[in-house]
């Protein structure tokens, strides 16, 4: 069925994990062609972070061996994951994106990481990520241009999985590290609900608002890995003609000229599927109430790393500590109760609708590597918890990919993929 | 039964219940006698900021009528019940204990004022309620001594109960507005686990804290009316031998010398059923946290009042109100995160016990009507959101009632009702 000039590094998770369970293919074989890849493209795009080849290997043997006793396998089998180096691994050091945790070796498995293992899942290595999960960027370059920026703070993750060296790879977000750099990598981004992975065990910047999501190129393969870390069997929900919400939200003005021409244009083109919702003025304050919770709570949690070593963070991130030891309680505890007014405007609002469609990113990636970009399109959707998604849907004059975010009810995460599934195969 | 010197203003609400059920009394000769009770006594007391004869006898006139349709009776079907001043009432003013609201008339019922109705009760008047229940006093003055606090801030509605205007009155609690006046007033004083009465309709201090709560003369009582509230079948469970565990707490030292004897002395007698727990060092913090999270939300939540006439507040609350202004972010976000922390240390540091047996007050009511006295005990508890009752079990050597207070795990509100009881039963 396969064609031979395909290599296994290129395969889906889906169909790599599918060849291993009925023989065809072996996970050292895929582990081994993902290393390959890895070694081609790596030196450029920089998305490792740690990466041992013979740990790796070792991990696919071990898969291989248990294959043969002829057992039931589970899902990802001998599939190899990028984790994002903010996630906690027993074997491989963890070091956050800051030099204030060098070599630090964790003794435990993050849960999340745990239930990969238990899914078969070969644990490639770990993913560049920004300085602890925030702004700073990290060494990664992003796979479709090397002068640009992959996005953050799951730069590497997001980067490794569009440039093939893993299908899968782990992420997470606390204003918008997962959505960004996939909308920048042109990949397939998705942060289920609230709640929905444990997140024991990964570096922990704001309890509000930190979500885990995950990296992948195909819909499938995002419902694949999304339902292992939900602890669920998530399934794509088939969706035949999928009532849209076209949000333009309170920042569509911080949008480049071509991003709203062709959000403009993809509206046009989905006819009767889509319909322009407006949102009330509350929503204006969401940038402000997202920023009161994220300085407070990243103070707190981040305040011993300020104790410990300020001098060795970044500027902006020694910065937003200060500002939230200086946010008063006032700013902070109306951003906590807003977050179920929105949510209970956005209910009503989005009542009739399976999903919103809105912008990822302000536009394509930008040039440099000194930022991460604008993650202004995220924060209103992290703040509310509610499941998004980027999904590869357009493309910048540039040739750079441009990211469309599907976002969903609260819980809704099947039916948000069912939409970008039925947004895939209408093409564009 | 019954003896015929007995009044019905002093049945307990149970028999009050019983007797109208069954025909022996009519609820226009309970009002009526409880209308003339309050005549004799609240002269002196001023437990009620509004109170209409008419209006109270025209509902018992109709439950009479119900009654003789010969339909099954609701629980509290004719029984008189005094409602804070922070409750709204469709058919009396709701003042909240501030000139600010002087006259104010809602047009809809407070939720549990509503249950109330619909449990058959007749919904006697308003009972004074310290400044927008706060600290600073109104004019109710103690039933055992006129010279005395009643205690606060849902001062009118322990004092109507302990003189036996009403047999049953709500309250609610935020520091310690439930146990301290029952404590001083020598009544029951119940504030089921946090959440479990509906506060809608109730004037909002303090989301995280505000728990509603009632006022009884028997346990039985209390589990009829809290029951109603909580929309549940709340029965005393049975204990035949409880095990209690004695608490200090961290403010052991602000209690006088007479109530550290008075339960030393308890526990001693207690034997086998009790045994000290101490609790770690987290503990210390209780008080602040709750003050950071008190003042935060208050200020928010009084913030209109404040803009709107703020020389018209008490200079206390004024100070409260700026005091949570100034508060930072990160107090307020520690003070939220370590609720959880306290009840995961306190569910582990309580197994085993049916109920935390602890000091309600510093001591007995303090003489004067300037403050009503320190909350000091009830803090930790209500910041918890644990279920707390205070039982009238010991007198001071003045005679003045000296409350102690039981503390169940959350949820388990029936069987801190049976501590109570076991506790009555066996005397002192």
């Amino acid at each position: 069925m396969l064609e031979t000039s395909t290599q296994p590094f290129e395969f889906s998770a889906h169909i790599a994990a599918r060849e291993i369970r009925e023989g065809r293919l072996s996970s050292e074989e895929l582990v081994n062609s993902c290393l390959e890849r890895i070694k081609d493209c790596d030196e450029q795009i920089k998305a490792w972070t740690f990466l041992d080849e013979e740990q790796a290997l070792a991990q696919a043997r071990a898969a291989d061996r248990t294959r043969k006793k002829g057992d039931m396998l589970p899902p990802l089998h001998g599939v190899p994951v990028g984790i994002k180096d903010i996630f906690d691994t027993h074997d491989m050091p963890t070091e956050n994106g800051t030099v204030l945790d060098a070599g630090r070796q964790p003794s435990l498995d993050a849960l999340s990481v745990a239930d990969l293992r238990a899914a078969g899942a070969v644990i490639m290595g770990k993913c560049v990520t920004a300085e602890m999960a925030v702004y700073t960027p990290g060494k990664t370059a992003n796979p479709h241009d090397s002068k640009r920026t992959p996005g953050g703070s799951s730069s590497g993750s997001a980067a490794a999985v569009a440039a093939q060296m893993v299908p899968l790879a782990t992420g997470t977000q606390t204003g918008g590290s997962v959505i960004r750099p996939a909308a920048f990598c042109g990949v397939f981004g998705f942060k289920p609900t609230r709640g929905t992975i444990a997140r024991d065990g990964v570096l922990m910047q704001s309890p509000t608002l930190d979500q885990l999501g995950v990296f992948a190129n195909t819909v499938e393969d995002t419902a694949l890995i999304a339902g292992v870390l939900m602890a669920e069997n998530l399934r794509v929900r088939t969706i035949e003609a999928p009532r849209l919400a076209f949000v333009k939200s309170p920042v569509w003005n911080d949008a480049d000229d071509e991003t709203r021409a062709a959000f403009d244009a993809l509206n046009d083109s989905l006819g009767a599927h889509i319909t322009e919702v407006e949102l009330p003025a509350q929503f204006d304050n969401a940038i402000s109430w997202h920023k009161a919770i994220h300085d407070t709570e990243l103070a707190r949690h981040y305040g011993p790393y300020y104790e410990r070593g300020k001098d060795r963070l970044s500027r902006h991130l020694r910065e937003m500590i200060e500002r939230g030891q200086r946010t008063s309680s006032q700013e902070y505890f109306e951003a906590k109760t807003a977050i179920d007014t929105l949510n209970g405007l956005l209910k009503s609002l989005s009542s009739g609708f399976d999903a919103i469609l809105t912008p990822a990113t302000t536009g394509e990636a930008p040039v440099g590597l000194e930022t991460t970009g604008n993650p202004v399109f995220c924060k209103l959707w992290t703040l509310c918890g509610l499941p998004s998604l980027s999904m590869p849907l357009l493309k910048a004059k540039s040739g750079m990919p441009l990211g469309v975010q599907l976002v969903g009810p609260l819980g809704q995460d099947a039916g948000l993929l069912g939409c970008a599934n039925w947004l895939m195969e209408r093409g564009n």
